[in-house]
């Protein structure tokens, strides 16, 4: 069992449009299955998302269920909204014990983080996530919700001036996989554990 | 002609640590010629700089100049610092402006855009980037000077009550090249223009 993400990004790093829609709306050719999302969902019986992209969803969800046949954990301290309980969501407390949870629940076969942003940065800070998958795609939004570069800094000629000249460096993280799609997206998948 | 970048940028979308150093130095893979930037010199006989990178570097390069051969220009309103003249440095006053004194200049090949970040939106704000290279290196930084997600938001429960729920579509930049490289970084072309 893995726990995966795949997400859409701008190239400049936003997973999400200012008002919240998702940044794989911006490339038309997104939809049903585009974009390797179909072999995602036949990998991942399990799918994660964080409590704020729950609320968002399931005033849709839940009159129209979208993830019959799949198990929804929610990461959440709150108890979840009644009606819940018909569809099996399960409420995870502590990401640290997402992986616990998941094994416990049986699935036969992986998980997908949903997101929202902070949920995937969440889960990677525990080291709850072993796939990133990201889906680099050809445009520019100028501004959004980014998945990363949270804590941006501008250049500073007294940090500059300071520098011992060499970086710590961070860890490689091993390329699985890369995916060219018809229309420029490029899937990048990471191994994070 | 054409006005190209070569960035290293971390998978967090990072140009730079917070210090300055560039992020091309988090990957131990980097050096000489690697990650493509040997193709990009020869096809590049002319090179942009920003004033506050030139700025960082000249104190280098007055003694050492790294680039005989090729004509450098410095984005700057400020007159460049004596001894630039033995180079040939040349100032741009306007961002606008960088394509004609560059094609005044009669260079038989491209010009690469340096940076620093802020350089490389300016440019691409006025038009005057032709191919935005990009190459994806395997690493998070977790805090560093951006590229790009310079203006980020939070998601905001009211922004998205209020949202038609379809976004403004942007443009879609044409993927002219991509190059996987053996440490897993992955080098991705746009036209922007």
């Amino acid at each position: 069992m893995q726990i995966r993400t795949h997400v859409g990004l701008s190239l400049d790093g936003f997973a999400a449009f200012a008002d919240g829609l998702p940044a794989w709306d911006a490339v038309p050719t997104f939809g049903e299955g585009s974009h390797g999302i179909d072999e995602v969902t036949e990998q991942c019986p399990g799918l994660v998302i964080g409590r704020t992209s729950f609320d968002q969803g399931w005033e849709h969800w839940v009159s129209h269920w979208p993830y019959d046949g799949r198990k929804v954990f929610v990461l959440t301290t709150r108890p979840l909204p009644s009606g819940t309980e018909q569809y099996g969501v399960e409420a995870v407390a502590d990401p640290a014990d997402l992986r616990r949870q998941v094994e416990s629940a049986g699935l036969a076969g992986d998980v997908q983080v949903l997101g929202g942003p902070s949920t995937i940065r969440t889960l990677l800070d525990v080291g709850e996530i072993d796939l990133l998958g990201v889906c680099i795609l050809p445009v520019l939004l100028g501004t959004g919700v980014p998945l990363f570069a949270i804590e941006p800094v501008g250049f500073s000629a007294e940090r500059w001036a300071a520098s011992p000249g060499r970086p710590e460096l961070p860890a490689m993280l091993p390329l699985e996989s890369q995916w060219l799609f018809a229309d420029g997206s490029v899937l990048l998948v990471y191994r994070t554990s």
